[in-house]
């Protein structure tokens, strides 16, 4: 019995991998009779899916460890259930890390290593730049998802992969796209940490887009969040801020989907109608930005391709079969109900 | 530099400890000029606030474990939070497991408890109901948060301890406020499963309110999410089929703020009023509760308080100054803009 994996049930019911993680996890992306075969399957055969503390059992289990900045974000569900459908496939067990916003996740990293079993680091958001001394003393591979690409400066990048969008690409992506709707005064929140992060090349995004159209950055435009770019209050609070200042503008680009639903509300509490007397575009692609009124205009990250690229690139890493790759996915821009023209 | 603990960081601002917690995390409920003192003197102190992986090389920290039923569920956030502050000021390691929806939490913690250094667990979430023979085996104390107060049928209530709202109580509450307004025709949006749950309690609640109000229960307008009731996906198509059934009603009450979520959308897609052509009423009292359009009627439970007596109960208990308690607080009936006068 303790021997079924996934990917014989998977095979049992003639269906993927994925899909059987989709009923496991019940995702709501999935044919309800698929989901009720894939179920009986599991129930005949016996079969335990994967979990941490089931794997403390078998104490010869390599595993992967996986170190989430601000794992209560919502943001990473998705990445961590196909990190865990992708692990448990490999017979390996995921070990998930919280890591605080005032830690380092490189420090962390390294007590983690003292884990015998240790094969692999995933690190997901943080922090984009580490210190090279810090990062040569990891020993297992060490793979940066959502994070970026260009991680330290005096690293070779032979000795690290990273899987994630070009975060100043894509954010200018999204203000090309608002000024192609007509709009000169373009406001937007970020985030005031002096770090190099996604968060900072987003910024740098929005201001190459502006000087390319030979818009002129208005300093008094870029209103900066107190540190935490998933929160609606900061959202709330920051936009509340920009309109009471009297400042002119049309449109606001929000660098997180979370900002952007405090930005909606405080807009309704100001009297001012979203799209019609400003336009507002979040980023990310979560789901609150499909269900909120109105729907948001955002940059689609695509999550579940980053993580499962992640695991396959790590897995191919361990088992030497691949050296370190930067592999970079393209954003989706979503027109929602949010922005309109000028 | 060791030896700093939060305590101390405390005293030498004049402040409490929480205080200092929520300057660490970043809370934006903190006098911005208390919290730049308090940076200040935990930069020169050198102290180094507490976490599970630093805490390994204490190999002798005591440690207590906190399983979360849905650990991506933000409702959890705050709980958890206050739980890890709490316990840095013990001196506790705080070891946090996500436990999924297919598995079951006693199971886990009995894998959990094989780690020596464990002195208590807490369960948040999960199951009201588990089985006496599993529970017996657990050698530590058990405190559960925000689960109920009768886990098990035949299980002395002296060996657990519970803190917790009154779920089905308090959304008693939310459906006599609904039927206050004159509201008759009160549909909800529940969970299908048929284990004991805080869900199930909240859906008794509704049927008690409606009963001892003369109102005769129609099951047409008993509507059961596909499990998962964190999921705005989910709060959306199960409102479509409602609205698509063309069954009557003036009022929604959904048992999560996220189905409310869900909820907002799929009436705004029907070009139905919230409020005046229906009212939509959550449970909880999460952020977006605050922020979506229109504000939603909610309940909040005070989770804040709930995760700190947990924390004071549970120690209060390993030092045997307590026996085991079954602690309940009140919630509290937010009126927002989602709910109107029939």
């Amino acid at each position: 019995m303790a021997e079924i994996t996934i990917v014989e049930i998977a095979k049992r019911c003639g269906v993927g991998v994925s899909t059987v993680s989709r009923a496991l996890n019940n995702h709501t992306d999935i044919n309800p009779e698929t989901k009720k075969r894939i179920m009986e399957v599991i129930k005949e055969t016996g079969y335990i899916p994967n979990n941490s503390a089931r794997n403390l059992k078998r104490t010869d289990a390599k595993c992967i460890a996986v170190l989430v900045k601000g794992i209560t974000n919502p943001f990473f569900t998705p990445m961590i259930e196909i990190a865990e459908a992708e692990a448990e496939e490999r017979k390996y067990a995921l070990v998930l890390r919280h890591v605080e916003a005032y830690e380092d996740e490189v420090d962390v990293a390294l007590e983690l290593e003292k884990e015998k079993r240790l094969r692999g680091i995933i690190f997901m958001g943080g922090s984009s730049k580490h210190s090279s001394h810090k990062l040569k003393q990891l020993n297992v591979p060490v793979v940066f998802a959502t994070v970026g690409s260009d991680i330290s400066e005096k690293l070779s990048k032979n000795s690290y992969s990273t899987v994630s969008v070009d975060d100043k690409l894509e954010s200018r992506k999204m203000t090309e796209y608002l000024i192609g709707l007509g709009h000169k005064r373009i406001a937007i929140l970020s985030e005031g940490s002096d770090k190099p992060s996604i968060v900072k090349q987003r910024l740098e995004g929005y201001v190459e887009a502006l000087e390319a159209n030979g818009i002129k950055v208005d300093e008094k435009l870029i209103r900066y969040v107190d540190r935490r770019i998933y929160s609606m209050e900061n959202g709330y609070k920051t936009t509340k801020a920009l309109i009471d200042s009297g400042e002119e503008f049309t449109a606001l680009y929000c660098i997180s989907d979370v900002l952007a639903v405090g930005a909606l509300r405080a807009f309704a509490d100001a009297g001012i109608r979203v799209p019609e007397d400003v336009s507002v575009a979040g980023f990310d692609g979560q789901d609150i930005s499909r269900f909120c009124v109105p729907r948001l205009t955002t940059l689609r990250q695509p999550l579940e391709d980053i993580s499962r690229e992640t695991m396959k690139l790590i897995f191919n890493i361990i088992d030497e079969e691949s050296g370190h790759k930067h592999i970079v996915f393209p954003g989706e821009l979503i027109v929602g109900e949010s922005t309109a023209k000028r």
